[in-house]
């Protein structure tokens, strides 16, 4: 699932973890380098996602239960023979194939546990939503075959309205609402004390920088979660997987934060050597938020229209098991997620040459790397419509 | 509008005409090439596109009519507030955007006139429907911003069955149910009296060949019908246009043919040459029908759930302008829908060559092309939904 990988949440040898996901921009700071990557080269997300898919895996079986216990299937089959649900974020698959066949199950389940004697005929239309710019021709050539549903590709930012009223009975959205609809315009105002000079992102920052990520991506949460309250039918639920931080923790705890610090550090170096320009560095931010439990729980409160059957963090599976951080696996799945913005800022000769430096300097720093938070990273929400 | 533009209706100067349209097969003849050109280069559909737009211009008068006195808008929005509209064949823009947004400013127009103290809001849903390896990127990229409705893709045979039952209020396929879902077996057969050496299509071909096309295209017609039969509302209406020919005429009568004669005798001349084997030629058919009124009208009886509201030929706007043909915009467009074609049977490398020489060939024989029948080859079909 997930457009953009972004989190750096990083992996474990055999684990998973990592981010994803995205969304097109709605304001004019970050048009279309905000996708995966295309195709299905080495840096491909369709060959580098797969750590988003453990991520999700770890949580299914909390996903059956909500499905399980509170969705009345039988109400909506009453009204109509059509369930309609939503991928937000799809990106080029194939994680959200998988994701959407699996809830598309646990929905029949719960409707043979309801009208166990019917002989209704219910069918399922499943819409993959990503921005414009997103790679839908890759998505829709994997799309398997003689799939249980009816499938559409729905083009366009999900902070803005993108089905009709009341027609959407589960939506789904997983490692894409962390990605900002753009970058904070006071990162890159050096008279603001938001200026955030040699940095690409909030951690390591002045509390000023955090507030200005934090606060757009409240705007943000609101945006999504009114387009989506209009969207989807009284009973609906959604599921939203978020990479996720302990209420109070600051960012620089996290392990992911290290492949931040040591981008901007091998971006600064780069500037050093003449490759690239200071400047460059400096006007570059990473449009990336990971919000704690009380902010989440804050957005859905201020919306109003749906009420909350789960929101906790949850574990990384990575984080279970006793290994050490895969750090090329990590690198190549933020690369496959995030190469494009950086290609659209930097352009495309130094992008190599970045990569290279961070995978050295997280092998130097892998003992920080390895003892720093990476346990409960992930944020799990399940909403249903009042 | 039209997936794949191939009927190929010459072109006057400062007229309009040309076919298009195309779906993905559903037997396994023709797989992926069955698309129009990506992209906005010198030969792609975007930019040469425009006559089929035309084709469409030429009968909105007619599609406004049956919309105004036939479609029942007022009972569709007293069930529900959402009207879904799908266009089949949609190819990659932009006429589609044009023809889809004519069509729902008429249902508002109607929706207006039955109800006009209505302040019921209704929401409009589009579905722009091609073959899984059409070019959606270009399609979507290329959706206009700020549409009056809400926009998906669906890729996929329009041949099959694509959306849940009773969910489409208007159906629309311009331009793209002259492509058969393959080319008839017996064609490729040397022990076939079908066997259809040394010519590309069915023109100026022995009448087991012609037979051959034209059952194919009954039997697709038979599952298209059987299909959209399925997924429209009753009541809900389908236009077709598609390009057409008289009763009981034969197709070489037609300024088309000519087309398909010097394409065939271009490879011919190529095969002689050693640019490519006979054998290629040989093997090698379009799989295009033009079918008359009779036979459409035939189709539409034995499916029996669609009542007709229009069914006639049209004049393609063209024949009434007092030119001659424009002999290379023609073949820009009809390469615009069906190099991809070739290129997968012939290779790359020949198809400059063989536009090259059919050019000349259209140049040479244009007296025959300008004198030839092209007057009333467009087929108009409104059907309502029993």
């Amino acid at each position: 699932m997930a457009a953009v990988a972004s989190d750096p949440t990083p992996l474990i040898h055999s684990g998973g973890g990592g981010g994803g996901g995205g969304s097109e921009s709605v304001r004019p700071t970050l048009p279309d380098s905000l996708h995966v990557n295309s195709g299905d080269g080495a840096y491909s997300y369709t060959r580098n996602s797969y750590y988003q898919k453990l991520g999700a895996n770890a949580v299914k079986g909390r996903i059956e239960g909500a499905i399980t216990m509170k969705l009345d299937v039988e109400k909506f089959c009453s009204r109509s023979n059509i369930i309609r649900m939503a991928d937000f974020g799809c990106a080029v698959g194939p994680n959200t194939f998988d994701t959407m066949q699996d809830i598309l199950h646990y929905i029949q389940q719960k409707y043979s546990l309801q009208c166990p004697e019917s002989d209704k005929t219910v069918e399922f239309l499943v819409f993959f939503n990503d921005q414009r710019s997103n790679d839908f021709n890759t998505l829709f050539t994997s799309l398997p075959r003689d799939t249980p549903y009816f499938a559409a590709g729905v083009p366009g930012s999900f902070h803005r309205r993108l089905f009709p009223e009341s027609s959407i009975h589960l939506a789904h959205c997983s490692y894409a609402l962390h990605w900002l609809s753009g970058v904070p315009e006071e990162l890159l105002d050096r008279n603001s004390s938001a200026w955030n000079k040699g940095r690409i992102h909030y951690t390591n920052a002045p509390n000023e920088v955090v507030r200005a990520y934090a606060a757009r991506f409240a705007k943000d949460m609101s945006d999504f979660l009114s387009a989506r309250a209009t969207e989807i039918v009284h009973g609906g639920m959604m599921i939203l997987i978020v990479p996720g931080i302990p209420n109070e923790m600051s960012y620089s705890q996290l392990a992911a934060s290290a492949m931040y610090k040591h981008m901007a550090s091998s971006f600064l170096d780069m500037a050093h050597e003449g490759l690239i320009s200071e400047d460059e560095v400096d006007s570059f931010n990473l449009p990336i938020y990971t919000p704690s439990p009380e902010e989440m729980e804050a957005a859905v409160e201020k919306n109003g229209q749906f009420g909350i059957e789960i929101l906790e963090l949850t574990s990384n599976p990575d984080s279970l098991i006793d290994g050490r951080v895969d750090m090329e696996g990590w690198v190549s799945h933020v690369r496959a997620a995030n190469e494009g913005m950086f290609v659209k800022h930097f352009g495309g000769d130094v992008i190599d040459e970045m990569f290279d430096r961070v995978t050295k300097k997280l092998f130097m720093f892998s003992e920080q790397v390895n003892s720093a938070y990476k346990d409960l990273t992930q944020l799990l929400v399940v909403l249903t419509r009042k």
